[in-house]
């Protein structure tokens, strides 16, 4: 069964073939009705504008029907644990409840944030991996607490339009930001490995105590080895970007978010200096800005960034729903549009 | 009008018709676009995952289209009574909301829960009524206070698969169980009569204080008279399951609940040795168990009950798909799939 | 790009195209498909019923897809102000969040109601604009601050049907009505221009306090000055009524609103007898009732006119669905039903 829940689980031929993909889409008709009669639930335990919406485009193009479901919102809430004692609010166990949307749907699509309270059980994925056991249909994660291979997709292929195909050597800067909310990790995770895989020479500028987890850069370090490439890290925002190809900004929480949040989010508030300004575009090699959206004006990136021509942030937000097509066909195992 | 409200009021070879299209459906193919361009309002004043999701589904899977309504979440709440002074909270008389979803929608599909709070208009389906005397369309009731015609027919194509069509004569038990809230009597009442109108021997095993109401019960003995069996009732769940061929668990509210709801509440909590064990269905004849779900794992049945062969509740809520689907071809006169 | 604020903003034969195309739609056939593969987002920042759902099946009736969005359920809230520091609760400008829903979809559409405590932003539909210039598609106006010209095309092509075709010269009175709430103007606004811009000889009847805002009652002046026809303003409803053809009724906030709402509410609930009778009906020219819906029974209007033939609300908001499937077919330059 092709379940989507990171690309580096998958072999680099599918993760290949989806940009090509995605690529593909991009230009090819509106309609690609293959998947006619087939339908997806989208289940949405945390918010979503852009996956929501290109998810359910993504679908309509291909002849297919998305359902999104909000647990909690006018459906009951559900039990994660085995062996629990069903005796408190909880009136559904993940178990059933995934079963059951299997039998209706050909996929299933699944939202879940990381708690940034139980780092095991956020690096585990443990309730990802719960709700892909109790499924009978392929599952595509909407973004969990570590991986986001939805927009790790669109990323990359945005990546490679934007360098003619040809995105390898490039230097790719993923930047931290300063933030008034802790933030999980799935996007700077997800965005440093697709920049790895594509070849691109990586820089994560990111203060003291933003070091993203030893298990996701030992992945990128493995990417790297692979293509003769590097991953440098550095506390000096300004110093990355000078001859950056691509600045990648988001901001996430620290190490110190899951032992002391308090602390976390007193350094995290001193940070205010970690922001996209024209300066820092300005040393670049005419790169480009990134962001995987939503954005906080002024605040992670100055509006004299956003709205320059270097901001690609609006088209990389569409590759969401050409990514999403190709994800969808290969998961379905039916024919890509333009091929 | 096609109106489903539910089974007891429509003849026998309506409701034989439609456990065979269901049958049908659950083994036709995926699209079956007979009703291609209608469209059904989906109005939930309570909450569903499988109705809603399934109702979606079938109408996709006929080429029709279902938009689920839910009152009070990003739209108005209603007004009830006939000649009442609007000057309160509600925004929008029902007379109104339907009378203009029937100009849109060619099906209106309604979910409304019992009050428990007021048996005479519980038992009378005071709201319901008054949502479809409103309405110039089909009504579908997808679980109202006393009836779930939906799950009711979800339920006998289930039994009838299950027996290679010859339900009649087997020993169908709908047994209490405990949980930590009161619920109302829909399904208990529906599974009742439907596996009454199959012919099978029904055993209602429930602790005193949760007969069923007189008048269900009284359908179910004309039904169980017409067909020369009979329905018992005790309150040993043990005797009950012995030699049962189904085993169905439901939870409901006693007579209690409308007059003392403290007292039923400590009844009903003191009542948690109502649990479907291995060693009840033990007792059986190779007995399947079943439940409408959503179902609290270890209060109402074991998980090594729900998690064995004997348990079919993911073949029965699969089985509200098809049920759904022979239902909207009736309400709208169309041709059913694999005739 | 055909963005529509408002009709008074367009040319005649674009208003006077669409009444008939609504017409046609009426007496067309259920299934238009010429917009296959296209899609439509709602954005409601406003409840809605008639509009999320007459818009869903306009769409589904041309083949197209439609996705509702309700900002701030399962979606972030967002910032609207050009050069905000974005560190507060908004987790997204709205210059992002429509720049991402146009790449998705073909046409966005949007409600935004008045504020009802800054008149100048309402006036100048500050937000609406903010919106449609984020917009790269085609913008409906939903219901804004000022204008639903969803509404006023629905109201037009019921009043012409109504008319045998010809409208002009008939007696169209406005009449204000008593609510327990303060409401905006959009609707009033909109069936005034509608009413004389179609020739009609229009009486406002509102209580002291209640007049329109100038800018819209200009607008009006000129469309009669431009036909030959009249806009009279009354408080007397009863004299109003007498020899009407249409009696319009709804309630809005009076001008007080803005600078001293309890002054305003106080004032408005004095005005209790502001309330359409049967006895008002008698005097009309068998007059038809009509109200954008959703009425409070009683308040607004008594249950025996509501209830009587003269009642044509639900023709009116049946023609929500045909109105809205002439704006698409125009806003996205395609072919009109019945053609």
């Amino acid at each position: 069964m092709r379940h989507l829940i990171d690309w580096h689980l998958l072999p680099d031929e599918v993760w290949e073939g989806r940009i090509e993909a995605a690529l593909r889409a991009a230009s090819g008709p509106r309609m690609h009705p293959v998947a006619a009669g087939r339908a997806i639930a989208l289940v949405f335990f945390n918010s979503s504008l852009r996956t929501r919406t290109s998810m359910e485009v993504a679908a309509v193009r291909l002849g297919a029907h998305a359902t999104p479901v909000t647990p909690g919102q006018g459906t009951w809430g559900f039990a994660w644990q085995d062996g629990v004692v069903m005796g408190g609010s909880e009136a559904e166990h993940i178990h059933e409840a995934v079963g059951v949307l299997s039998r209706y749907y050909d996929a299933i699509g699944v939202r879940l944030f990381a708690s940034l309270t139980d780092r095991e059980a956020d690096r585990d994925e443990t309730k990802l991996h719960r709700f892909v056991r109790a499924a009978d249909v392929p599952v595509v994660n909407l973004e969990s607490a570590f991986w986001h291979p939805c927009q790790a997709l669109a990323d990359a292929a945005t990546i490679t339009e934007r360098f003619g195909g040809n995105p390898a050597g490039k230097k790719f800067v993923l930047t931290w930001a300063h933030h008034p909310k802790a933030l999980p990790q799935a996007v700077p995770n997800s965005a440093l490995l697709a920049a790895a895989r594509l070849g691109m020479q990586v820089t994560i500028a990111r203060p003291e105590g933003y070091q993203l987890d030893p298990s996701v850069m030992a992945h990128a370090h493995a990417y790297a080895a692979a293509r003769g490439t590097t991953i440098e890290e550095t506390d000096d925002q300004a110093a990355a970007c000078d001859g950056a190809d691509i600045v990648y900004a988001k901001s996430w929480a620290g190490a110190l978010a899951y032992e002391v949040p308090d602390a976390e989010d007193a350094l995290r508030k001193s940070l205010v200096h970690w922001r996209v300004t024209p300066d820092r575009m300005a040393s670049t090699r005419e790169g480009a800005f990134m962001h995987c959206l939503p954005v906080r004006r002024n605040v992670v990136v100055d509006d004299a960034v956003l709205d320059s021509p270097a901001a690609i942030h609006l088209r990389q937000a569409e590759y969401r729903l050409y990514a999403q097509q190709a994800i969808l066909t290969w998961m379905w195992d039916l024919p890509d549009a333009g091929r």
